[in-house]
């Protein structure tokens, strides 16, 4: 890096936010200047307008499932982050506490009546809410640990957080109940995003997890739509589509499919993939690519990066 | 219908949700008793232990996309629902109003500071929201119509609702704002629920819409896994999974994926095609289930139905 100033890379914030930890484990604050945001579409605006050298945003959630957030935002094909690729990803242990300002008597849900939290948490502790907590209304805010931030500042002690161990020691709220999510190895998977004309590496701080080959090294994101017209409405379509994967035998390791916001029950389908389109010119990936546009409406890549997720058998 | 006794439909209410017009839509209150549940879940519960004959859910939007809550309680696989099979549709169009108590100044957004409606509409209004509204804390609540109450209870008129219009009459509150979503044609389409053992007869109170032939005169929806052990995690399952469908010539209408709940970034696939399993035993939809039954870890029919999308030549 030269010159006197740290490159940027914007988070979805505040600090102590599940976002913050996946960007302290990929950028050190040492090499890097980390700025927070307070949305998701603040980060791509940011990536987008060349302030910082990368993005951090939440993509997924091992129980709740997708951030339909950032697909919209990668969706948005009106020319606002066309210019935008994802170059890496981090996986974030997520362990949910209830925090809130008096814990002479933790057990005693009873007296909360106001949950604060972003609303991918809701999902991710269905159980304790349900038994201890369902006659407390819930504010849905921009992350967790604002959440956290507004428990604090409301002074008020029927208002409880759910958010992280962290943010409660940040913002000095007390541990009513630790580890309130459904599955206890909750994880959260991030993106990291680049403008297109920004340099590729993403210079991890860890070193790549230990995975079974060469191909299981990258992943590819892209999206597509179908041919379809009121007058012919083009059965197979999207079989057609899909079975380009298999052909050139990519493994599929997710779909996903949002409104296309085009018209009523048009859809996006975002496919993701081992193997990378980059250094791979004459490949199976690339042959895919070609093949795709052939029977698609349109695709648009969103890139190619390292996977990150531990091999399988260093799950549990 | 035999006995003194209506039979019971049950819907996610309060009375004037967009649940309970398409309920009232499909099941006339001169032939059903409508009973409002407070969950999407209680609904399937009803359904599950018979004490309703039909049971009426939200199931996908035409501009924030699917409902997760309902694909999770469909996914669950410990044995709750397992009884339930979808045996209709309805659709119903959906424009939010902005309610409140004082209607002097209706233009005057700033003095709201308390904004109550569904997670899904949040999503659906985004543009209005981001413009007039974004000062204002958001409550979630269990629906739309649920909200227009709050307000009306909560006699401060700092409060707002996203709501229907009805809803707004329901409960005796001003029109600050109407058609407020992103999206003019916004659109929501609800699923029709039955036990196994109940007959499949839905008596749909409209006449069907036009459709262009009769495979398209039906819908199926099922979930699947794939095969996965930590040893070996099978690349190309998906593909072989859903490449059934295109060699039977089934015309895939939409794919969702669920984390399965099981183990971190293994899913529950959700497929929807045209056609119907009931009344055709030996045909292409009963032999791609067979074939979806080698490749596939498990699958679960979830029902066939009377298509009652209008035809596209008819849409916007």
């Amino acid at each position: 890096m030269s010159g006197t100033e740290k490159p940027r890379v914007a988070f979805l914030g505040p600090e102590a936010s599940y976002t913050h930890q996946a960007t302290l484990d990929t950028f050190s604050p040492d090499t890097y200047t980390l700025a927070p945001q307070t949305t998701i579409e603040d980060v791509f605006a940011a990536v987008q307008d060349g302030s910082v050298y990368r993005g951090v945003v939440p993509f997924e959630n091992s129980t709740n499932g997708s951030v339909v957030f950032t697909l919209d935002l990668f969706a948005n094909l009106h020319g606002k982050y066309g210019d935008l690729l994802v170059c890496g990803e981090a996986y974030v242990n997520v362990s949910h506490c209830l925090l809130g300002l008096d814990a002479t008597s933790p057990q005693n849900y009873s007296k909360i009546t106001k949950l604060y939290s972003h609303p991918q948490a809701w999902g991710q502790c269905k159980t304790f809410l349900q038994k201890h907590l369902k006659h407390a209304e819930r504010f849905d805010v921009s992350s967790t640990s604002r959440a956290a931030q507004m428990v604090a500042q409301s002074k008020d002690s029927g208002a409880a957080a759910i958010s992280s161990k962290v943010a409660g020691t940040l913002f000095k709220l007390s541990l009513l109940s630790e580890g309130i999510n459904d599955v206890s190895g909750n994880q959260t998977r991030f993106l990291v995003l680049r403008r297109k004309d920004s340099p590729q590496t993403s210079a991890p701080s860890t070193p790549p997890a230990t995975v079974n080959s060469d191909e299981e090294n990258y992943k590819t994101l892209l999206l597509f739509t179908l041919p379809y017209t009121p007058s012919d409405p083009n059965p197979g379509a999207l079989a057609q589509c899909l079975s380009v994967f298999g052909r050139h035998k990519l493994n599929l390791t997710s779909i996903n499919t949002r409104p296309s916001g085009v018209a009523n029950w048009e859809y996006i389908f975002f496919i993701e993939f081992k193997g990378r389109k980059d250094d791979d010119e004459g490949g199976a990936v690339n042959a895919a690519f070609k093949e795709l546009g052939g029977v698609c409406e349109w695709y648009r890549w969103l890139g190619s990066w390292e996977n990150r997720l531990p091999a399988p058998s260093s799950q549990k």
